[in-house]
């Protein structure tokens, strides 16, 4: 960036104008007091744009959501962890717009001005007898508080709460972005959808917000995987309230460049963050494909690196394996020559023209033994380049993924199945 | 099939005419006294067909073969395991090309006539002062005995050899079929790649035994995933010698079809013993998709089903979690739509247009919970229809995968590298 930004506290509570609320209702778990429904609302009219999961069976809040997009701005969202509202048919529905009726009436709203998320367990009924009575309640306590909690009642499988929030200079105004994300990665979007809301007092046109929303997933949550997975949920929403007091950045001026520039940053922060909270993940690394061909043979290559479970289980043992790399990269499908490729494991040369370079092992080890660090591919036949960020792949995540049996029970306690 | 076949033993020395040997020559372990360098041989001229890995990081024996087998046929295979000289460079192509040489040499062949087959660690220079001597020793052993010494030394991985042979009738005339296969999976290419040898004395046309060789592995080999990795070396290799004294069989007859219907059940058989082998795998699975608008439609959601680390670890823990299927389901990139999906478990509806099925869980997390069981997907949009077999994940997989690293302090030890 040629700017500066800093870095200020409050997560999606940062920026100017948003307020917050967020209470337990025994979603997650009726024993216990874990927050699992919070709140999102703007005091002032929005422009907002949102990105959702591309899979073809689509939570009820997630179709919702869009539809409530299509429509308009949003200027409140409501949230719920511990039940995603997937694969719940008319149902599922219909509960979703309950939960934005209810959140309108209480805010004195349209209900199309309303977003909904849910995230946890897939197919089962939503237990709207503890939803419902609970939403005029966050309402009533939305207050102009730090994005905290909000980020705590979010998560479902993530060890903590994951927000990051800055400010910086559109001319002479000072401008905040602020969000949070829950997901212990795309990996378990039964457990764990990905999540992110952010909010800025930017003042931008619809367009401008729509365009960076777009061009910043793309190069974030679009970029990280843990194990490949893809939710039903998963969705960003942005919301910008203006403020700030800016005049209003155009899509193609100057402002919304910079604009563009510091979400970017936001979101990018907010990706790694859930890679890093994937679960029972020990290692953080970038990958980065340079010398492809074309953009996409350099994201195929990308993408079969991350995604290989050897590739991922030998990261997790500290094994600087070059050759499940290189076999990775040959079943990528992208256009590729065996005898240029390079690789580099924390910037020393692990295979030089598709042979093992002359680092020792020793070396190498070290590298792949951190707990963040970065592996180099240079396809050597172009310009295009790529960069993922992925983890390794434990016994720990099986065995953490063996059964939600459990929650089956309970929703069998509850009547809901 | 509409003809009987009878069990038999000898694996891929069931057929007349071939001949077999291994030995030990410290290749996997220079300790230890495994059996890693075999040889298969047919008394007679034969024809020869091959299959091989997609993947364009190739090991050096399978661009070996594959040059050998455009030229002409093969009439022996020499194989070794512990190295899979895949990596290596010119120096691989050297030293695959030297072990057909020996071979030739030593049986008193050309050097195309041999095929070469190695599996084992990738991107370390093959031992060849421990093979190339052997391999007079290999060829003055040759002896028509049963394939079970072969079947085991081309083993890494694997928990125990696996091999199958059959015998039925075309015309007046007995044929056998028998063939052995290595590979914990294409789970583990670096460590396990697929291999499988199959010899027939049935009497075939190059273009009859062709066909029957390329069909069958469509529905066999490429039907199966342990971790959706693709090996750098996997190679199917069949001979057929003629020896039963049959008719030469041509494409389009109606003895190459009897063939080819046995041959299809001959790998299958092998194909799934892979699967029950698969590394640290406690699961069978038969996934059955039908119901879609076309055949390449039902095949990507039963891969995205079968590769899905999510669906494979419930797979592991017992739970008959159909949110994570359809889920797999939904972002396979076929045409679905979600309220019309079916999805039994063990023969038992767990979901019914989208939705929950009302079977009792408990019959459902019994039917998952058996060593092998059959999950039916009706997309209920069409007539097309596939069948993958594929294995769970088990958090003991990833810690078997998680270090390869003494097999590279062995090479230092060795001086390879």
């Amino acid at each position: 960036m040629d700017f500066p930004i800093t870095k200020i506290k409050g997560g999606v509570g940062a920026a100017k104008g948003f307020l917050l609320s967020a209470i337990s209702c025994g979603i997650k778990n009726p024993a216990s007091e874990r927050l699992d429904l919070a709140l999102l609302f703007s005091e002032t009219k929005c422009v907002s744009a949102g990105a959702f999961t591309t899979n073809k069976v689509k939570a009820a809040p997630v179709r919702v959501s869009q539809s409530h997009l299509r429509k308009g701005s949003l200027r409140a969202v409501i949230v719920n962890s511990g039940n995603a509202n997937a694969c719940t048919g008319l149902r599922g529905i219909q509960d979703a717009t309950a939960m934005c009726e209810e959140t309108a009436k209480s805010l004195g709203l349209k209900r199309t001005e309303v977003g909904v998320c849910s995230t946890g367990v897939i197919g089962l009924p939503m237990p709207m007898a503890r939803i419902t009575p609970n939403i005029p309640k966050l309402a009533e306590e939305l207050a102009a508080k730090k994005g905290n909690d909000f980020a705590r009642a979010i998560i479902t499988s993530d060890t903590h709460e994951k927000e990051v929030a800055i400010s910086f200079d559109i001319g002479e105004h000072r401008v905040r972005i602020g969000g949070c994300v829950k997901g212990a990665g795309m990996i378990s979007p039964s457990m764990a959808t990905m999540l992110c809301f952010i909010t800025t007092d930017a003042n931008l046109s619809q367009d401008c917000l729509q365009r960076a929303v777009l061009e910043s997933v793309e190069e974030s949550f679009n970029r990280i995987t843990i194990d490949g997975d893809m939710s039903t949920n998963d969705t960003v929403i942005v919301l910008a309230n203006g403020a700030s007091g800016m005049n209003t950045a155009r899509r193609n001026g100057s402002a919304c460049g910079q604009f563009r520039e510091a979400l970017k940053w936001v979101m990018l922060e907010l990706a790694k963050a859930v890679v890093r909270d994937g679960e029972r993940v020990t290692k953080f690394v970038t990958v980065n494909v340079k010398g492809a061909r074309t953009h996409l043979d350099a994201k195929k290559v990308a993408e079969a690196v991350c995604k290989s479970a050897l590739v991922k289980s030998s990261w997790n043992g500290g094994d600087p394996n070059w050759g499940r790399i290189i076999h990775a990269v040959g079943y990528s499908r992208a256009r590729i020559r065996e005898e240029l490729i390079d690789i580099f494991i924390g910037g020393k040369a692990a295979c030089l023209g598709g042979l093992q370079a002359e680092t020792p092992m020793e070396q190498l080890r070290e590298a792949v033994s951190a707990p963040e660090f970065t592996i180099d591919i240079d396809l050597n036949q172009g310009e295009a380049a790529y960069t993922m960020y992925s983890s390794d792949l434990s016994p720990e995540y099986v065995d953490f993924n063996r059964s939600e049996y459990a929650y089956w029970k309970q929703a069998r306690k509850d009547g809901l199945v």
